[in-house]
């Protein structure tokens, strides 16, 4: 038995979730928030719904893990530091250096920071978790686990670009995709409900939250992901536009007397999707509402089930065959109705719906019928245990450094 | 009996053929090249074959039409101006006003200036042809045939960008898409072949040539195509990207120490696709000769035959079936390797290859084998008959200020 922390770090919080492994038992759960502004706030779940939370000051990531350290003494949810024997970090963008997780050392922060261009929001902020955690904890096996890594599967026809084949080999621009770890962890349930070896499958598999990612899974394996470069692309999300053509851009800038394509990305990134169109929100439940009687709330619904019909077609035809499609991630889990809207776009497939199970939310099970020629799958999202299954992984495994 | 001229002008040159309608005999074609440049060229083909070439100094484009017109005289072609009854012309933009061909009249040339933005390499040029011919042959029917019109049946949620609507109220900021005039002509044979009403098909035309275009075309109209507000996206192209993350575009700018938008819009349609991925051409049948012993240059064919797959595959989603697939332009008219590359991607829809047929370039025919349960065309397109049948109907059509 090992207690096992899955931790995601921000710039100035934190979220994680301790685990009882194999058992992936959760034993606390909870964040701290505003790490560095006055008034930080944490909050910890625990003993079967226990909710703890509390306000100070906390100067930075180290101090945090401290409080949070000594708050789960004090709860009497561990009993030493040392029983936590593994963290396990998220870590956005591995670049092309990481395929799949691994034990932190100096040279893999190294590599992690000079990949940082590819997402500066987020890379220093998880380098920053990564440090807090060794200096408190540094008996802990310390793991990153890459949103990226699951890709690096993906054939080369299907991550290059169509540019000057330049822009690969100097600056490393290619597709890298997201949700690695969600799409990994969804298509291992999938294969489970469909009583099938993972590598025998064609899967598509929907993550559809505020972003938005459609990955084919082939034999197990990432084979292509709407997600390219960036977070930016693929079907239209709540606030980013999804695929754009690029001439738009220079129009509209030209047009509004916009001079920096920044802020062009912003506006794609955080202007744009259910919000940019409905002009109401970037919450799929409030666009719902009105879109009965409201022309561009409906139409806002419709371009994201399109997107989302369009690429389970691609990537049908891409890897030859589907045997599954998989809904995960907020709206995915929770939204019967874009469920419901895909799938009767994809009724000449032969695939049906089992009304009665896809109103039922955030819950594992199938939602086309018994009939169904492929089968359409909810599936709740874990990416807190998939970390925690890639520490208790590496820290078994003996490493080469012991040799 | 009636002879219509159908023109493609552009800024310094027009094409014409010159149709003996309804029977569609080409009795002449030709064009004249750098017009308002030293040594204009003309060139003039007819009587089954003969080819007239001759160099001098043309000033305008009025000039140019005159020095046809003569020269048609001279070989005999005609015997008076008064022979041509009608002038179509082709126009690259038609924004949202044109859903069909239409008799030019003032109003008419007012728009196609109006959207000159949408294409402002074109369309000044294309008016620049019209205004030439209609003071040279005053007494022809004048018909302009607009890329764009067929792609005005695209329902809304696939012709609007998920990015903010006011794009699109103030700046027509949409998909239009293009090669309408070709996607059509290829649909109306692909249903005579299939020996099935076109209001009954879902066909999915790939015109593949320097440009190259996918379009869905549903119960005759067309459904999607994969150009978007410009021919930059969608497949890739002999040196356009296709479809791109935007993300990319402004990390390139920046390591590169590119200030201009524009320059990186020009990189994305002159230095990519097969040629920027191949490193040698754009020209799919020089990286084609090299491509066994040149890694980059089988990766820049595979990655045009994965994108001709992807939306095939997504237009079959789509449409919610597949009855046919077209392949037509330069390369899907003449590679039979592009042609059995995708066939052989689509051999899980029971899609077979008619291996001596599809060897054939440039001729009418059915490519896939008899069993194959989705059929595949070879169709050489033609542009100009259509923009001659356009004038034709047009000019048998009273029309509606005549009443």
């Amino acid at each position: 038995m090992m207690e096992i922390l899955a931790v995601n770090s921000g710039s100035s919080s934190f979220k994680f979730k301790l685990f009882e492994m194999p058992a992936e038992n959760v034993i606390a759960s909870g964040q701290i928030e505003r790490i560095g502004l006055p008034g930080s706030i944490i909050t910890v779940k625990h003993h079967a719904g226990e909710k703890f939370h509390h306000k100070e000051n906390i100067k930075n990531h180290r101090e945090a893990v401290q409080v949070l350290m000594d708050l789960l003494l004090e709860l009497h949810i561990i009993k030493d530091y040392s029983e936590i024997e593994g963290v396990g970090h998220r870590v956005v963008a591995g670049g092309e250096y990481f395929d799949h997780s691994v034990i932190v050392d100096d040279k893999v922060i190294d590599q992690i920071r000079s990949i940082s261009d590819l997402a500066p929001l987020h890379n220093p902020a998880n380098l920053v978790g990564i440090e807090a955690f060794r200096k408190i904890l540094p008996a802990a096996t310390s793991v990153v686990v890459f949103d990226t890594a699951f890709h690096q599967t993906i054939p080369e026809e299907n991550f290059i670009y169509s540019v000057p084949y330049e822009w690969y080999e100097k600056y490393g621009v290619r597709r890298y995709g997201a949700h690695g770890t969600s799409h990994r962890y969804v298509a291992g349930e999938a294969a489970k409900m469909l009583k099938r070896p993972l590598k025998e499958l064609k899967l598509v598999s929907c993550h559809i939250g505020a972003g938005a990612s459609i990955c084919a899974i082939k034999n197990g394996e990432s084979f292509d992901t709407s997600m390219g470069f960036t977070p930016l692309t693929g079907v239209s999300m709540a606030t980013r536009s999804g695929d754009v053509d690029v001439s738009l851009v220079s129009y509209v800038m030209e047009k509004m007397g916009i001079d920096s394509i920044s802020e062009m990305i912003y506006l794609l990134n955080k202007n744009s999707g259910l919000l940019g169109v409905s002009g109401i929100s970037p919450d799929s439940r409030d666009v719902l509402q009105v879109a009965h009687t409201n022309h561009r709330a409906q139409l806002s619904l419709d371009i994201m089930v399109k997107d989302i019909v369009k690429y389970i077609g691609q990537y049908a035809f891409e890897m030859g065959g589907l045997d599954g499609i998989i809904f995960t991630a907020g709206v995915g889990e929770n939204s019967d109705e874009i469920r419901a809207a895909v799938m009767e776009r994809l009724a000449f497939l032969g695939i049906t719906i089992d009304q009665e199970e896809n109103l039922k939310r955030g819950v594992q099970d199938i939602v086309s019928g018994p009939d169904s020629k492929v089968t359409v799958m909810r599936i709740p999202t874990d990416e807190e245990v998939m970390i925690a299954r890639d520490v208790l992984a590496l820290n078994e495994v003996p490493q080469a450094t012991n040799f």
